[in-house]
């Protein structure tokens, strides 16, 4: 009988995260202040974020970063996590494929998002801050920032999408276990928020009017308050690479090698994660391995988005970035995806797509569901939304394996699991939900607006 | 640093249960047809059960019966699950005890339930049964059936008690991405639902009346449809054995030996799980090791109960089973722990307590929750409302560490994660719950009726 798990050893847990800037041939372009327009500093980045995360944001030159020893001694709780063949899954598409998941759904708050608020958070108390705000979609990140400032002995504000806050109240109560302070955004209780809601008093939200908010509030009280982000800069990336480095040896175990490493996209988080430590490889040595970033068909950023710089939040707090992007006013549908509705993607992965590195695709929502069933009903694992989307391209090339007969090793990222979201599964069985691409005339609207 | 969590090899996974029927110094008085009043045999039980269930129910000589490789494999997507030490709990008590949990929360459908659903419908597969039947409280064991079914290519119904049905939405939701028929019980779709719904018309419904409703079903097309339980008898509890079975290697590699056991009690499926595999070094090495069965004090069978010749179910279809009962007609109040609303103990353990092996100990639904939200500050894992009632206990023992000074080992199970009861949470966190321990007038009530 084969193995179908492989873990890793407390003491193989990776000691040092990779950060791909050292190795990108192309570096990305700066960052600008949103007021000077100049390059960002480290010290103009920290009146927004914990310092160190400046630091690594924009450290262009060490491949390697120490994870502090007590980030490690938390991941120790959850890490490694399991690398499965999916042996059911194969079997239900009769594929000759061999396909492989990264279960980050195993997390105490359910997904790969706790790999960088652990960090972040712990960077925060070092520095004396006493209260971290962010913002969360789905709710994923939302959960594990409030987890890890508890753990760490902070205060915590989240402002959470208002379509999702609506869809999802088990992840509001799961933040309010923790302590947090959840508002629904745009809210009235920031500048931001009330602007959005005077022009638009219908507004669902996107996580670009909750980063507006929650750095607002932070911005209010600097000395003691940071803001955190769940996605996109590089620093976030930088720490989930724990997930791709374990998967590295984890696959050696497996005695393969992936052909194809898929993850969703929202911001990038993920997607980084898992396919930054392999993506080393192909920059280094010519390893050819294919990156798919699977994004919703409703925020197709990658695949029809432009590049140039943009915000990365609705109001323009944040520093201009250099991104794909749909426009920072973009509105995304209503998608029970909450975590792939955002605008743009981080700078690091759109200079890696632009120069090739990377192939987007994107996914419909009915599709999405499709094969989050399929794969619960193989696996046992009800899948996040957002986790459908890697699921279903993954399905999409198992098929193409059955067609030709190739044995290719497909990687794919579990970001987490949808037990939050159960409401959005029985919407989906009952015949309640649609597609909802965006439109040609849509996207041309917002990338209009300046 | 200390090492946080111990694992086994797929390897180590167990090769067989542990039967505590071979090595009771007492044995369990027989199970008495509900019919002829006479002793149960494997062929008047298996009109109801699985033939190789009824098999190892009135095994009383085999210590080890061996898991079929077909359960086995299924076993690895899962197991072995993780033994934690519970530093975060240890520290947030400022106890010298030493606490362990062993973490059944990670299976696919996040129970223990898991380990006995695989086995009872694989052997039903086995049979040639197509359709399998079954009560769920809380919905731990609906879910852990309905994916063991689909698994299988079976079919499956279940009766989740209405209480539950209707304040734990997504479990509902789960059961049916796995294809599972879900109907809230009492209902009107049986002879036993429809008798007690006229004499009660708002009966909440308790696993007596899903049970009783479940086994109707199956009676009523008995060649290619089987009932299959989720506590209570002892080829269940014989199951769950493979928990306590790797607990007691993983304490192994953890270089200690629990002083004290917990675990909640509705049935005894989890208890005997954990407990039976050490409790066997304790019958027959005379091992000093403590056994606390855990019931919410809205259903104390274990401290207020009668041993007696009961009914497992409201109906009473079931063969009569000599157990610790508040009689099979108790409705139990409307507490969150839906696992722990049953009137009885199984046969098994109500011997094992009779004889001393065992102690119950109540605690208040106030109680379950506050230790929970504690827990799940200080671990991350948010605790199924059942096992917030071991975790109560678990707390009570250690803070008794804190005064003695002694550094007790404590083991206890997490039998599952609360996402799905989150609204049970919110009702804790904004006051709206309350205790609702049974009246004395109340249990004397249902003792009288026959």
């Amino acid at each position: 009988m084969k193995q179908k798990r492989f873990f890793l050893s407390e003491d193989e847990i990776p000691r040092r995260w990779y950060n791909i800037q050292a190795d990108m041939p192309n570096k990305p372009l700066p960052m600008l202040d949103p007021v000077t327009r100049e390059p960002v500093t480290v010290e103009s980045l920290s009146k927004i974020f914990a310092l160190e995360c400046c630091r690594q944001e924009l450290n262009l030159t060490d491949r390697w970063i120490d994870i502090p020893d007590e980030v490690r001694e938390m991941y120790k709780y959850y890490r490694s996590t399991p690398l499965v063949r999916a042996y059911g899954l194969e079997k239900a598409l009769d594929t000759p494929a061999h396909i492989y998941f990264k279960n980050e759904s195993v997390s105490p708050v359910g997904s790969h998002k706790l790999n960088s608020a652990l960090a972040q958070a712990w960077y925060c108390k070092q520095e004396g801050v006493t209260n971290v705000t962010t913002e969360t979609g789905a709710g994923q990140w939302g959960t594990a920032l409030a987890y890890s400032a508890r753990l760490f002995g902070m205060d915590s504000a989240v402002y959470q999408v208002k379509v999702s806050y609506e869809q999802k109240p088990y992840r509001r109560n799961m933040m309010q276990v923790f302590g947090a302070q959840v508002t629904p955004s745009p809210s009235m209780s920031t500048r931001a928020g009330k602007n959005i809601l005077t022009v638009n008093p219908n507004h669902q939200g996107s996580l670009g009017t909750a980063i507006s908010e929650a750095i607002e509030l932070a911005l209010n009280t600097p000395e003691k308050c940071k803001y955190t982000l769940g996605s996109t800069m590089s620093h976030v990336s930088l720490h989930q690479t724990v997930i791709g480095l374990e998967a590295e040896k984890q696959m050696e175990a497996a005695g393969e090698y992936p052909d194809t490493i898929i993850a969703c996209f929202g911001g990038g988080s993920n997607f980084s994660g898992i396919a930054f430590p392999f993506m080393r490889h192909t920059i280094l040595e010519g390893k050819k391995t294919e990156y798919l970033a699977v994004e919703p068909s409703s925020c197709p950023k990658l695949t029809r988005g432009e590049f140039r710089y943009d915000f990365g939040d609705e109001a323009g707090y944040t520093p201009l970035i250099p991104m794909y992007t749909l426009g920072h006013k973009f509105i995304p549908a209503n998608i029970h995806a909450g975590g792939l509705r955002y605008h743009g993607a981080g700078g690091v992965v759109s200079q890696l797509l632009k120069d090739g590195y990377i192939k987007g695709v994107d996914i419909d929502q009915l599709d999405s569901f499709k094969a989050g069933v399929e794969f619960a009903k193989a696996e046992g694992i009800i899948p996040a939304p957002e986790s459908c989307h890697a699921i279903a391209a993954t399905v999409k090339e198992a098929l193409k394996c059955r067609e030709s007969g190739e044995s290719k090793v497909i990687l794919f990222n579990l970001t987490g699991h949808g037990l939050m979201d159960m409401s959005s599964y029985d919407q989906y069985l009952s015949g309640n939900l649609i597609n909802i691409p965006a439109g040609d005339k849509e996207i041309k609207k917002y990338l209009e607006i300046e």
